[in-house]
Parts: structure tokens; C-alpha cells; sequence
């Protein structure tokens, strides 16, 4: 790692199987900031038992995961990948943040509210996150946290943390600032909604020519026939094409939308040609990654190696400064 | 350690100097169950910074409860003795748990419940601590807990998150049971209330001859003279007697009270002398070992280690368990 460059630090969910619109709307943003940014990319596997209270379900999304961004190009030589169940710093930090956070300020965060609102058997581990968010960040002093505009908050909180600790206990934790990821596609599922697990209307980032094929079939489209003219400002199809067409290629498309001349069949073809072209590569190197799990185990044990002997020092500073360091 | 003896637990709080209502209401008992019990006693530094945010006064209260208890005959071969803050499982449980925990549920726990009834800016600390607590206890194992008939609820929850992990993640954690700590004593202080340190009537458990003087001629009393019946039932001093007098004494000094003949100057006196002969041999082994702060922290040190391992060890399972062990 280049000790020149700023520090950044994300967490990547181990939540399934990713599609494309993940890997347009964030996946590949994550990995192109490695370019500009050392530092920390982490899997809150501790977060994922809020939702996820299945054994081997969590220990294959945390392995498909590490799998899903090593064949997405993240190295694990540029940042420390690692997840954050090896790093007990941050569990013990959140704790002591707990004491320095008052009910109402985090009954305000988005997240509690949201969840608040629909169900009311909401658990404490929902609750509680801002502030083991606030640990997995503070442990590391990032430069920045590149996150989604929606994920704005969960920065403020860590910020607002990191000020009440210096506040009380002085000067240790550096204040994050959010890195709001530009460049992010919303892309559109197989039914013109935003691609998204719970709408059904997704193609997997490692789909097979099968599942690609099948994914664009079921695009639904008007009846129009080949000559009539197509608008491509409104078909679900070429909303598609927008992601995968070269630009000469779409230029092309959309002359033979408006004049008449492309059927969907024909659209439909051209598409799934293109998907493929893009994922395979991907999906091959995916599957070379995969053959070989132990490496990948490697891998990530040695990221929390590294995450550990940095948050640990962290923590000892810490535990000095609250007094419970006597030895 | 006696392998065929149950094991308990409990914590020793760090909250400053003891008083002689602390030492019979609940340390005596403490130490006296080392003799049936083997197992862990140990000083929960992180749930003291709910309420104490001050590096130096949280040290030198985490240090003074070990010697402490140490002078009234804890004995560190016979229980592991150490400090929360030393074994990180007890932080990373209890996040865990946190995860299985409804917000509903946690806030019908009495401290919460009260705390916020007074006052509407609890800290997630407190809100959070009976489930912290709940780690402190499962990580151990331990067949009974030893609390105050008012701590029932604290094992309750800790038997509830037992169940619930066990329910879900399969067999894993001993339910415990309370121990109702029986013998309690509850001691009058200085002003005929019960004693304790927030109506400022208490005589320190390891108090000088001066303090002791002190603190029993601040007693009130009538204005009966020394030749005067007087009833023992209703005397502050007489009160004290009770503890402080053998059996014999306390009869002889009975029926000089409703007789007449001894005046409440003579009866402090008695008291001050008797005090000062109980607290002696406790302050002297105090002052004695506090002569060497290291050897206190190398049995703190030691205690830390032993439970660590124990811990450490059950925080594998839950790992398995749970699904984010996979190396």
C-alpha cells in the first residue's frame, strides 16, 4: 500500500447473490476507489445477524461475497479486506460508544425509525448499528467513507461520536468525512423498475448465458411489429442497452428504433449477446477463483491479521484513555 | 480449583469506597460462598461507564475494589478474579445477543424503565447493560449467580437469551439460576436510615480510628440522662450494637438501656470500641497489601487470563454456531 494515498474504509454486505444493478450502483465504484485510496474494505458479518440467523446460509454469503469482489478486481494488495467478526476491537468499542450516546439521539436515526414505523418488534441489534458503524470506522482512521447519498447519516453519526469521545476522554479519533460515490447508474430490472432483489427483476452479475437469456426473454414489451417505429426512450429493452451497447452500437439501435426495422426478438438477441460478452469474462474468473476456497479463506484471514493489529492498538489506546488500561 | 463444586458468578462493582452496609449487606456473602462454590468473581468496568466517564477516579476505583475484596479474604485460588475489560467475548456476545433481542422486550427491564421514568436522557449504555450482563453470565457457564433478591431480573434475562440462542442455534448455553443471597444484613447508618452513601450516614468498611470516632458521635440521640431509662428498640446507637457487640455484652448492655445507668456517651464510646476492633485487622491487611499495587495487578492480570481462556473458547462455539467461524 502506497502510504502517500488517503485512507478509505467500506463494508460490503454479505447478502446474497449480486446482480448487475449492484455491481453499476456500487460494486464497481468500491473497486475502481482502490485506484485512488488505500485502506479498508471490510464485510460486517456481525451486521448481517440483524436479518440473517442462519448458520450456513451467513458462512456461504460471507465466502461468495469475498468471491464476488476478487472477481470484480478488488486486491487484496491495495486494501486490507477482511471481515469484521475477526476484529473483536469492534464490538468493544461500540460498547463503550453505547455509554456515550443518549436514547433519543439514536432513536433518530433512519434506519430504527423506518423499521420502527412498519413492525414493531424491531431488535436491538437495528438500533444499535449506527454505533457498531460508528466502531467499524473509528477503529481505523479513514480519510474518508465512500458510501451511497442514502447512507449519509451513518458517517454523521460516527462523526458525532468520534467528537463526544474527544470531547470527554481527549484527542483520539480522527473525524471521518462521507466520499459520496458519483458515477452511480440506477439501473433498470427486466421490468423497467429499479433492478432489485425484492421486485423479482434482476439479472445475476454472474448469471450463465442461460440465466441471462431467460432474464431479457421475459423483458415485456409492446406488440409492435418489425417496421413500426419504437420509441427507445420507453422500451424496457433498450433501457438495457444504454449499460451494455457500445456507443456506436446504441447511436445504431436507436436510429433502427425510431425508423422502423427492429423487431424485439432481434433487440432482445442483440442484448443478451452483449450481457454475455460482459459477464463472462467475469463469471470465468469468478469460477477460477472459486475452485480454490482455501486461498480465498487465506486471503481474508490475512486481511483481519492486518485489520487486527491496527484496530487493536487503536482499542489499547482507548482502554488507556477510559481508564480501564492498568496493565 | 475444586472441580466437583458448583461454579457461581458474580460482579463486584467498582463504585469507590466501601462502607461497613456494604460489607454485611452483600461482600461478606460473597466471599463466604467461595467455600462452596468455586468459579468467578469479576469487577464489570465496562458497565461502570454508564455513570463514570473520569479516567483516573474509574482506575483507581477498578484498583481499589481488588484490594478491597482481597482484605476481606477473596482468595484468587479459589476464584478467578478479574476485570470484564480484560476478555472481549463478553463485548462481542453481547452484540450478538443484541441481534435476538426485541427493543419491546429490553425495555421492560427495571433499570431502564426507571432511569427513564426520571429522566428522558438515558444513555443505550444503560439501556443496553442487562443484555451485556447476559454475556458476562452465559460465557462461564456457571450454575448459580449470587444476587440480591432486586437482581432477579438481570438472571431472568440472561435464562431468556440462553433460551433464545439455544433455540436457534442449537444447544450451546447452561441456563442459570439466581442465588438468593441469604443472611443480608441491612445496616442502619449514622441517622437511623438504612445505610448508604447517597444519605452521607455511612461509617467506611475500612475507616481510621479518627474516621470511626467521627461518624459515631455524629449519631443523634435523645436527650435522656445518663441515670434515665431508655428504650434500645429506638436508639441509633443501640442499633450498631447489634452488629458490632457479642452476644453476651449486647444482653448485659440491654438491660443497662432500660434500667438506666449507662449514658449515651459511654454507649459511643462501647461502639467506637468495637468498631475500631472489627475494622482493624480488615484495614491493617488492606493497608498491607496496597503497600504493593503491582502484586494486586498481577492477580488481576492472572484472573484475566484464566477467564479469557474459558471465554475465548466458548466464543468459538458461538462463532460455529452462528456461522462466521470459517478458519
Amino acid at each position: 500500500m502506497n502510504s502517500n494515498k488517503k485512507i478509505m474504509l467500506s463494508g460490503v454486505k454479505p447478502t446474497g447473490r449480486p446482480h448487475i444493478g449492484n455491481y453499476f450502483g456500487a460494486m464497481r465504484q468500491f473497486v475502481e476507489l482502490q485506484e485512488t485510496f488505500g485502506g479498508y474494505v471490510f464485510i460486517p458479518d456481525l451486521h448481517a445477524l440483524i436479518t440473517l440467523q442462519d448458520k450456513e446460509q451467513l458462512k456461504q454469503n460471507i465466502i461468495d461475497v469475498v468471491i464476488d469482489y476478487l472477481a470484480i478486481g478488488l486486491d487484496p494488495k491495495k486494501v486490507t479486506f477482511f471481515k469484521q467478526s475477526d476484529v473483536s476491537a469492534h464490538t468493544e468499542l461500540a460498547w463503550i460508544f453505547n455509554c456515550m450516546t443518549t436514547m433519543p439521539y439514536l432513536m433518530r436515526a433512519h434506519a430504527y425509525k423506518d423499521a420502527e414505523a412498519k413492525n414493531k418488534e424491531v431488535n436491538v441489534g437495528l438500533f444499535d448499528y449506527p454505533i457498531l458503524m460508528a466502531a467499524d470506522i473509528l477503529l481505523y482512521g479513514p480519510d474518508v467513507v465512500p458510501v451511497g447519498a442514502d447512507q449519509k447519516q451513518h458517517v454523521e453519526i460516527a462523526r458525532d461520536t468520534a467528537e463526544k469521545f474527544n470531547r470527554i476522554f481527549g484527542e483520539t479519533f480522527k473525524l471521518p468525512k462521507e466520499y459520496i460515490v458519483e458515477n452511480v447508474k440506477v439501473v433498470p430490472g427486466t421490468d423497467g423498475q429499479k433492478m432489485s432483489k425484492s421486485y423479482k427483476n434482476t439479472i445475476p452479475l454472474f448469471a450463465t448465458d442461460e440465466e441471462i437469456k431467460k432474464a431479457v426473454m421475459s423483458i415485456p414489451t409492446d406488440s409492435k411489429g418489425i417496421e413500426e417505429a419504437k420509441d427507445p426512450t420507453t422500451d424496457k429493452v433498450f433501457a438495457l442497452h444504454a449499460l451494455f451497447a457500445g456507443t456506436d452500437e446504441l447511436t445504431a439501435l436507436s436510429e433502427r428504433y425510431t425508423k422502423g426495422g427492429i423487431g424485439y426478438k432481434e433487440s432482445k438477441e442483440i442484448l443478451i449477446k452483449n450481457i454475455s460478452a460482459f459477464i463472462k469474462p467475469l463469471r470465468e474468473k469468478r469460477e477460477r477463483i472459486a475452485m480454490d476456497v482455501d486461498n480465498v479463506l487465506e486471503i481474508l484471514e490475512e486481511g483481519g491479521r492486518r485489520a487486527k493489529a491496527v484496530a487493536d492498538a487503536k482499542m489499547d489506546e482507548v482502554r488507556e484513555k477510559i481508564g480501564v488500561k492498568l496493565y
